[in-house]
């Protein structure tokens, strides 16, 4: 397919702007991503799973001798011990400010090289090429980096945002079923907080898979928007964690055995149910969630007591004193910040 | 003495303006800045020089109960294990987006302590405290913090403004003279480059002990200015760097047996002598300088090769490709930057 079939995103942020390009063949642009970036040197990080499948092939859009960096992928891998390697790294093949660091991969790729590229030196740049759709649409966007600390996760990191990110929509059709479903659990919260003819495509059999591209373009549209104007998380930004602070708790019990696009599916449908028994929102929003991410095979129903997952979100990172602001959807497409007393939360008896 | 006697410094950053307090008492300010930064809990990074001296008092002036966390004093504790412990600290703690941490100590608890807030939930307020010249007048203002990494000191870290800096002259009166005399290098630094009439009070025997309080605040204005135009170390900010390049390499190879002070008074020597031999400045400065650091006990000779240390000066953070930034004199109050290749750095003979 020719490259005038990619979408082009711009992301505005206190940095200037960067572009998201979406398509089949976008990798192919690397080689002019990183002249336009100044770097005479290119690091490329990716895990176990990726770098057999398109590390190569990545290398050779960049300069010959480019080094790179891999770790054993999976969560266990995200946390300071990796982070630490990965700066070793860096320093070792002697990049300077002026250099390039490529994250290569999915969600934790991106949060771990990103955060890297944050710290090395106080700040090299880097470029996203995500490889799930989940990084695609989600964590290669808007500037968030991080690694987990023993308490939760992604409670150490930084706002460092990308140069560019390539989705290459090719790369993503080597991804097992289970681990693309995973990013339509991102997709469809888009849909629910701010598209509700994006949730209508997605809730749609086969609406998803016949316009991949679309989707992450719109998805990424919205993260764009809503990044552009709360870069720093302080407000609006919080809108994006629609299911997340459930779902993380989940994750985080299940010790990750549950991936993310799962917790987050669960996270939803959840607390569309609390909005609903509350009066926030019409009755049987909740349904209609759990259908369409029934149709990606997400789970959609609690896996643990109510009371173990309201005693794990009190660590996170959200967590304001003694409050927790919870995004609550009023319809589709439109999704609002409720702030609850912690203790309020813990004694819930409505949700199952 | 009365707090009427305090300076007040403003520094202008991205994020807002802050502001550095310098005068005997200025710790009694904390429990107003506290207040003034809107968190609900404090909890105090400290080392074990440091603690048994003056936390009692610092934690005399917080909330009933603020956790402390106290790191072994020294260089050697300053790697990202450290910060990983301090996170922990901060995570078992439970400390949220809105709370404080609060630095006490010298520059190696500043850039530790300030960094971990800067990661933190990727990002919580930091108030300093500094204990010794060295951070008083350098590294708790203008918000460089980080680590060293097995290739470098301070290779990794963050760009991170204090909410407010504390420069409690009575804190300095237990500091041993050595490290007193320490920060005075980095005081000398900032006459060379910018005040010839701080240079000359400084090389007045008496001159500094006599007129602490206006010393600092001078440091500290100087600072601010080159701040403020520079952030994020661009461009002019290099000008505080005078003797770091070589002085990082001194600290280096003698596996930080020479301290900071001694290593920059070290490199500032060497590198105006260096300036005067290409003609760059007046003949007779390097003396003038090195006359002045000697009233402090300051070392001025190289004590290593020089070849061994460009070849450590190779592993510089500030390095550009093939090319090193030094900031030399032009005369007593002014300096430049000068970018040379590396190659002609190492080949350099004129140097002793």
């Amino acid at each position: 397919m020719p490259l005038s079939s990619l979408a082009h995103i711009p992301v505005s942020c206190s940095g200037g702007a960067y572009q998201v390009s979406v398509g089949p063949g976008a990798l192919e642009l690397l080689p002019e991503a990183v002249a336009k970036s100044g770097a005479r040197r290119v690091a490329v990080i990716t895990d176990s799973n990726v770098g057999p499948l398109h590390l190569s092939r990545v290398l050779s859009f960049l300069p010959p001798d480019s080094p790179h960096f891999i770790f054993p992928a999976g969560e266990a891998s995200k946390h300071l011990g990796t982070i630490g390697e990965m700066l070793d790294f860096l320093a070792r093949e002697q990049l300077t400010r002026s250099d390039l660091v490529v994250a290569l991969g999915g969600g934790v790729t991106g949060d771990m090289a990103g955060f890297t590229a944050a710290i090395y030196l106080r700040g090299i740049s880097v470029l996203q090429l995500p490889t799930t759709l989940l990084a695609a649409i989600d964590s290669s966007v808007g500037g968030k980096t991080g690694v987990d600390l023993p308490q939760g996760k992604n409670l150490a990191g930084a706002f460092w945002q990308p140069r560019a990110v390539l989705c290459d929509t090719d790369l993503l059709s080597t991804l097992p079923r289970r681990i693309l479903f995973d990013g339509v659990a991102e997709a469809v919260k888009y849909g629910v907080i701010r598209d509700a003819a994006l949730f209508r495509l997605l809730a749609t059999p086969g609406g998803f898979q016949e316009n991949l591209r679309q989707v992450i373009a719109r998805c990424v549209e919205i993260k764009a928007e809503i990044v552009a104007g709360d870069e720093f998380d302080r407000g609006e930004r919080a809108l994006l964690n629609f299911g997340h602070t459930l779902g993380h708790a989940v994750e985080r019990e299940s010790d990750f055995a549950i991936s993310h696009g799962q917790a987050v599916a669960i996270g939803m449908v959840a607390v569309t149910r609390l909005a609903e028994e509350r009066g926030w929102c019409e009755a049987g929003l909740h349904a209609q969630i759990a259908q369409a991410l029934e149709l990606y095979e997400l789970p959609v129903e609690l896996p643990y007591p109510w009371e173990r997952l309201a005693e794990a979100m009190l660590h996170d990172k959200k967590r304001r004193g003694n409050e927790l602001t919870l995004v609550v959807p009023e319809c589709l497409g439109r999704c609002v910040l409720k702030t609850l007393p912690v203790a309020e939360l813990a004694g819930e008896r409505l949700l199952p």
